[in-house]
């Protein structure tokens, strides 16, 4: 059995129909990607995964890491695995063509990351960050910067990290002290510890070009007071070529409990003097310019999520299809049954299935509402910035905690195999908890959405997504295989207006009532937005069925199977979500921190 | 800080108000077990654990196992912890007195797993498992087998084990293949090979007494034809003790996500002509003697759900206490707060302490109720031991998906931190991932409670106990702080009754719709009876603070305040469950096998 099937008919269908692939290539800056083109990639993309990358997936987390001095080796296997990627271009689909980038869209990009992260989640943070470096220096670089830089990391043959955390620092930047001091040649000298950094040191790439947040000498404190600076591993010859070391040294990695086989670095700046570094963007600016890459590196968390539970859905599919056990119910066969036969084995698979689908539909709706933006002007483009802002932190978190979700449901149907090792899936499970912890925890997710994002225009900006929303009742009235999902629709839309309504009233107020319901407003709204992108799954399946069904009826059928499974059997988890919401702060803070100690 | 602290009054808190003591100790039985006693010898054996145990945990996790042709050898740690334990005498708490036992009752026993557990999950399987092979000899063994094993298991000096799962047997028992064939002797030759054997082979005892499914020669297919076998690793000399080596091997051992000091054995019986074993039971009655054994397993694993989400909600809340990240919202503080100042922090504090104690009342009143049922007679005994067999796989299941989420919980809690292993949080969520898994996967026993449970009298049993439960309604009427709550468990019950009567009815047309929605369903009674409980929780706190509160004022309104939070914002869910328990099986199988097999 293969180690890892990439879902490309899925990918597929989620861009024709939750990625407006046709909107977006109809402008100027996409006009070559178009369905067809996007086709033809992802059949090539998803084939190299599975060959390539797939088999060094257990391999790394078994193999692991090693330490010393000299930096961190990676798995034996990963080298080939990393030679051929950066051979067959990969790295370069969603960057900036004038630097050798292939500059698909972002929605093309997500989906494809399924592929890469669902094969070996632990090398796709490689070149993951890599991209979010090259996007940060497209978006900020100077242009000499860019010249510099970029070709070689689009290639893949040099890597980037990002450098926020430190011990004392981490949901909280502001509190960062890596020092950077002005130098006379315009560098910068960088002396700092910098902790969490994957990929930090490695033997896979020639260079290693860390962008790194720190303070000057006369910078204002906390989160205004940071710049970002370009601090490579080794300074470039005149030619631009990798010479003399950078003193900036790995020096230990963390154990993990998964993603045994990234290495996350505690990098010391400046042991030996101070790193040389070049600002990135104005002084004082830093967070500004991280902001950018943290939009999209939070919506490729989330799709982490998703590919994560993907991977292990599909080993739970194939041995509940093979693993014979119990007799099945209503049959007269004597012997075993495969235990896929049985129903609360069924019910296992199309609540991942459907779990999956839905946060697939919406990373892929918030990458392509980027595109939308940028490929549009004016009010339109600022809506879809809006929306872009809104579903973010809503993408990031409800879809890595679905994704943890679904891949303990997968380890479930193995029974005791899933607890061994040998079986896979448990290397998921491990891998997935991540997740729902880096770029920013789950809980500052919903902070933002609470705090930052339902305030947009005074909470317009919320209010006209919300009703742009809500029309999927009147697009579904009359169509009577959804009549139950669309009962179950326009009463979720009901508890999310009442529950924002209570958050934005309370939290004027005392913003801790908003705060306090925060994390159970962000999956009010994760289950009804991923149910409004399920129903239009369904309308969309439904249509490709009226039309020739090319996808295959079966596969269009289960696509409204699992999108009805959602809305009627899933989606009425909001109904218990709104008196967490609507409940105020003063019951958290009665009982006294003693008697909370005690359990 | 300490590895673990026993929650020892929060234990005896549960034993006051879930626990029954007070009735249980009124038998003639049990006239030894007052409250008083019992408080004394808590005291005692959580210090016990918090010294002696604690400490060897993280290093059983760290260093594991070694397997070779001669044995495992466990960490080196253990060889003291389990030698201490030994001499203290911890063994016997529940056992027959008349071999060594101190012959508590299962109330106490249960509580006082929580030490056991919490301390070092990995090293607790070999006192459970012994405890039940304990108890099973002491209902199905001959005088001689009694006489001759039970005392030296009882001070753990020997230890037990339980055979049944095998490579192509695992959740359906009857296709078990090992044999045994009688000897002119009175004995039996063993052959076969059992998996997932934990503490099937290790180095901290003399001798290990295998209790061992098998079937002789002319027996029937299936379950109906399985017999149980003691078979011991050393066969006992005439003086009872350790002789000769029996013809059972450990042959590998798993290498496993979590428990990674618990030797999980494949054993094999009879590679050089047969193991020698004594028959325990009558000829194919071997899975009622399986089966009295398997209710308090099950009940054990659900007491290691609350234990170890126990242990990690202490790193967590201490964590919070320390960790200074963001300032406090509404202070005038600037410096960095501790995080657990934070509303969100906070939330999942109290839902995960909230949850704890539901779910230790919960496995309290079960092992309570197992105790009335043996000091009660006639009618009364068989109300409580209906309430065990309907409670019994709702404890195994509910408690254990609780206390995988609860652990997790904890471990986001930490952030970056939780995902390190040095934290040793990470330790708690691998290890408390197998609970959902063994002694009867949790879907196992949400079909047991609608196949075999509700059916109990034609209904009636269960209806019996649900009625006796929504008197809580009644007696909260009044409690103005209890208004709330009493209005969401009256809803509660209701939501409970309507999917009763559904499956009640859909299960006789057609079992599979009752088996669709067997796992949302004993969700939904789960949450209903923790609600139950929680409110028995509170009126009995505020008894106790009427009554002079000796616990604590600060202790007894903490418990108050978790009740209420239960039922007021984790309650609800039960709203959730009911569409998904009334749905039926049809559209679990309208998706075709190859389109469920993508994604």
């Amino acid at each position: 059995m293969a180690d890892y099937r990439t879902p490309t008919k899925d990918l597929l269908f989620a861009l024709r129909t939750a990625g407006m692939i046709d909107q977006i290539s109809a402008s100027k800056r996409y006009e070559h990607a178009t369905y067809d083109v996007v086709e033809g990639v992802f059949e090539e993309h998803g084939r190299f995964f599975n060959e390539v990358w797939a088999p060094t997936n257990a391999l790394g987390d078994t193999e692991g890491l090693e330490w010393s001095e000299e930096g961190v080796t990676t798995p034996e296997s990963f080298k080939d695995a990393w030679a051929k990627y950066v051979e067959a271009g990969w790295q370069g689909m969603n960057l900036d063509p004038d630097y050798g980038g292939m500059g698909f869209p972002e929605v093309v990009y997500g989906l494809s990351a399924e592929a890469t992260i669902g094969s070996n989640a632990a090398l796709s943070m490689l070149p993951g960050l890599t991209t979010g470096a090259v996007e940060l220096l497209q978006n900020w670089g100077t242009e000499e910067q860019r010249e510099r830089y970029l070709p070689k990391m689009i290639t893949g043959e040099w890597s980037g990290t990002m450098n926020l955390t430190e011990p004392q620092a981490g949901s909280d930047v502001g509190l960062s002290t890596t020092r950077a001091v002005p130098q006379d040649d315009g560098s910068y000298r960088i002396t700092g510890t910098k902790i969490f950094i994957s990929f930090g040191e490695h033997d896979l790439t020639e260079n290693i070009i860390h962008l790194v947040l720190a303070r000057t000498p006369d910078a204002p404190a906390g989160t205004r007071g940071i710049s970002l600076f370009l601090v490579p591993k080794f300074l470039l010859e005149e030619d631009g070529s990798p010479g003399e070391r950078n003193d900036v040294k790995c020096v230990s990695i963390e154990h993990k409990m998964g993603i045994h086989a990234s290495p996350t670095c505690v990098l010391s700046f400046g042991d030996e003097g101070g790193a040389t570094g070049w600002l990135v963007g104005e002084e004082n600016q830093g967070l500004n310019a991280m902001f950018t890459m943290m939009n999209a590196a939070r919506l490729a968390v989330g799709v982490q999520g998703t590919a994560i539970a993907s991977a292990a859905y599909q080993k739970a599919v194939d041995y509940a299809g093979e693993r014979l056990q119990g007799r099945e119910v209503g049959s007269d066969q004597r012997g075993p049954a495969p235990i896929i036969v049985h129903p609360d084995v069924r019910r296992m698979l199309l609540e991942m299935k459907s779990y999956i689908e839905a946060t697939r539909n919406l990373t892929t709706h918030l990458a392509a509402s980027l595109d939308m933006s940028r490929t549009t002007e004016g009010d339109d483009s600022e809506g879809w910035d809006e929306r872009v802002e809104i579903l973010t932190p809503v993408a990031k978190a409800w879809c890595t905690d679905v994704g943890v979700q679904v891949t303990s449901t997968a380890l479930q149907v193995f029974g005791g195999m899933g607890f061994i090792e040998e079986s896979g899936v448990s290397q998921h499970f491990r891998d997935q908890r991540i997740t729902p912890i880096y770029e920013g925890t789950n809980g500052i997710q919903a902070m933002d959405l609470v705090g930052r994002k339902l305030p947009i225009r005074g909470g317009a900006a919320f209010a006209d997504l919300v009703a742009e929303m809500r029309r999927i009742v009147d697009e579904l009235e009359g169509v009577e295989e959804m009549a139950a999902s669309r009962a179950e629709i326009q009463a979720a839309f009901d508890e999310l207006d009442t529950a924002t309504k209570w958050i934005m009233e309370h939290g004027i107020a005392d913003p801790r009532d908003a705060l306090a319901g925060a994390t159970p407003y962000l999956e009010l709204f994760g289950l009804t937005a991923g149910a409004w992108l399920m129903a239009r799954q369904a309308l969309a399946a439904r249509e490709e069925l009226a039309n020739g069904a090319d996808a295959g009826k079966e596969f269009l059928e289960g696509k409204i199977t699992t999108a009805r499974f959602f809305c009627e059997q899933i989606l009425p988890k909001v109904r218990s979500l709104t008196p967490a919401v609507t409940s105020g702060h003063e019951i958290l803070y009665e009982i006294d921190a003693e008697a909370l100690a005690s359990t």
